[in-house]
């Protein structure tokens, strides 16, 4: 139980320097270090850095799918109103964070896709998650008559996640708002603007 | 003479396993490996890893520009289909490359950006130079009324450059081209696809 609790504490902790710093950037030391954990008791947690990073993708993943469930199952809202009310939030949370940071899968995927295959399908797998989620709102989107009818949800959801890492990429360069507000001017006062 | 030949093969060696591996995942001493240059003799060559960094940038900067500009003044082809031929370009070489690597700027600018405020503010330079030439290009069809009249051609050109570095992380990830094919039905087949 206490075991547990550090590993979930060293997971936390390693998070959020990964987040802030990549992960090759990140070293095990300076993580036990934040997580108030003994210097040289990593692997008693973890077989590896690969099998910590693995694990620390599993945490983003579940928080990101989290954000992501809790907008799109707002019933008080249209469909597409629900994709818009997900990154609304994100913008919010960027604006806090000084235009930094991004996406966690997104930066991963970006430094690990090509180095390391465990992690290249772990990243698949969670990024395929967010674009399943936001195919389904589009299909139901599709379904109320909210999007032109010749728009395919699926293709459409592909795209506007993949623009959506693209322009945090971008937000971080420019260090403003400005690609995200872009972002949500073509996409949703364009592409999604219904029929 | 020969001086500048040798930090011109270490800028060339090093751009080569940056694109590959990232920027702080590569050591001096394995770039200078790659480039048949002795070991140690790196700092008569560059100032710091830093000043490296920011001429592999450079380097990059050039050869992008390079293909940009090379396609969109292609008189021969419409305004936008010099772009859509820019964009094939790249899908040809990412399909001969197995699908890897990725835009190096956008790489080195999700890797740095919130880490070197010198290399952000160089990476910033290096998008919008891309952006512009894209820009240029997209105001270019729309007085030709290639486009339809009420799209913004510098916010487009903005979407679609970020959009484009979104694909080719997500390419990375997925190992197959669906990215990049979603990318230009979605800009050429939708955004870009006339009055």
């Amino acid at each position: 139980m206490v075991k547990e609790e550090t590993r979930t504490r060293i997971i936390q902790e390693g998070a959020r320097i990964i987040h802030e710093k990549g992960f090759n950037n990140t070293g095990v030391q300076e993580i036990l270090q934040a997580a108030g954990v003994p210097k040289g008791s990593f692997y008693f947690y973890f077989k590896s850095k690969e099998d910590f990073g693995l694990a620390v993708i599993d945490y983003f993943s579940e928080f990101m799918g989290g954000r992501i469930n809790a907008h799109l199952s707002d019933d008080s809202l249209p469909h597409v109103g629900r994709l818009k009310s997900f990154f609304h939030e994100m913008t919010l949370f960027f604006r806090q964070e000084g235009y930094s940071r991004g996406c966690p899968i997104g930066n991963m995927a970006q430094e690990l896709a090509d180095l390391n295959d465990t992690f290249r399908m772990k990243l698949k797998e969670s990024l395929d998650a967010m674009e399943s989620a936001i195919a389904r709102c589009l299909r139901a989107a599709h379904d109320a008559g909210e999007i032109e009818p010749d728009l395919n949800p699926g293709e459409t959801a592909y795209f506007i996640l993949n623009s959506w890492e693209g322009a945090l990429t971008r937000m971080k360069t420019e260090k403003n708002l400005e690609p995200l507000i872009v972002f949500d001017r073509i996409v949703f006062g364009r592409m999604l603007k219904g029929a």
